[in-house]
């Protein structure tokens, strides 16, 4: 490697460091029974063992080297458009183009042939066209819902998110196999039976 | 998949959520200018970043799903075993052994067939021996030692670390490859210049 090479992999590696700073809705418990925000980094190592668990659970084979590449690098966007709350219509409306935008900033230090490698694994996931970005979305949103599960819900009553409003998310998550219908309909008995949606009962 | 197995692999999923609780020495950076410590889920998350990035940067073609494994289940027994400084000799003189404690009950909640997965591919980096391992082992190092870059060095300072002292866990690193030796090799000048080391004039 050139020493201008080695400089921009390092000089990449501490701006993704920024993504640990990322905070998501989602909140972890902690030993005292409070909790705190998850960040966008511990998200993804979380979301990468979802996909190590379900590699084989699944009818249809996968490359498990690219569902990993996507789970690492499916975020580093926020480092600049920040994180899009699923449930914030608002948010959502614009995340498209905001994180497009911050993909053009975060990939430029690299390398021409890294940003390239890097850009097309993000650009794979969020196209969700391919088996393996199909299976990372249904493990990023599977993590994603299990987080709630493990805070009680929190997040989901600080923001009024009842169980229907979760459907258009989950259910595509779902269909892409049935072990995470099966995966995913656990995590919905257990966030219905703890009642831990907003306006449940529970 | 089985009731009995989805309920398996949430459980685990929720165990290994802790591993966001679990404090390294290193530090990161942050905006109002004072650190806090990096957590093992975030180490592993960025390591697995340093990978994708050094895979094709090595002369010996690696298997990237397995060194992706790797950096994404190798710091689970710190669950149960709790992170052993790199640069504490007693933490050091016991970790292979309580680590091994850690792994019995870590996986001990999983199926078989995925604890044994996931425990291989542990004790295959543990081991170091496979080429997947060593490059993964260099990574690992790497972000280590990033991660006090990052931070201005706080955590070496604290601890009274010299560069010699950093000498026998960074050169088996730098030895793998010499696309390591490259990385790691601006790494200590970047410590160096800013005289992040205990002891140093900086």
């Amino acid at each position: 490697m050139t020493p201008d090479r080695v400089a921009a992999i390092l000089d990449f590696l501490a701006l993704a460091d920024r993504l640990k700073l990322v905070e998501r809705r989602g909140r972890i418990p902690l030993p005292d029974g409070t909790t705190r925000r998850e960040n966008s980094a511990e998200h993804c190592w979380h979301l990468a063992l979802v996909a190590l668990l379900m590699a084989e659970e699944v009818a249809a084979p996968i490359d498990l080297a690219r569902v990993l590449t996507m789970a690492v690098v499916h975020d580093l966007v926020e480092i600049e458009a920040g994180d899009s709350y699923a449930y914030d219509p608002a948010a959502q409306a614009t995340a498209a183009e905001r994180e497009r935008a911050a993909a053009d900033i975060v990939f430029a230090g690299l390398p021409a042939d890294l940003a390239l490698r890097l850009r097309a694994a993000w650009e794979e996931f969020e196209a969700g066209e391919t088996a393996e970005a199909r299976f990372a979305m249904a493990c990023d949103r599977a993590q994603g819902f299990l987080q709630n599960v493990l805070s009680q819900g929190l997040a989901w009553r600080e923001h009024g998110v009842a169980a229907p409003t979760t459907h258009p998310r989950m259910h595509p998550a779902m269909a892409v196999d049935p072990a995470f219908a099966a995966l995913i309909g656990a995590l919905y008995a257990r966030a219905e039976t703890g009642g831990m949606f907003a306006g449940a009962a529970g």
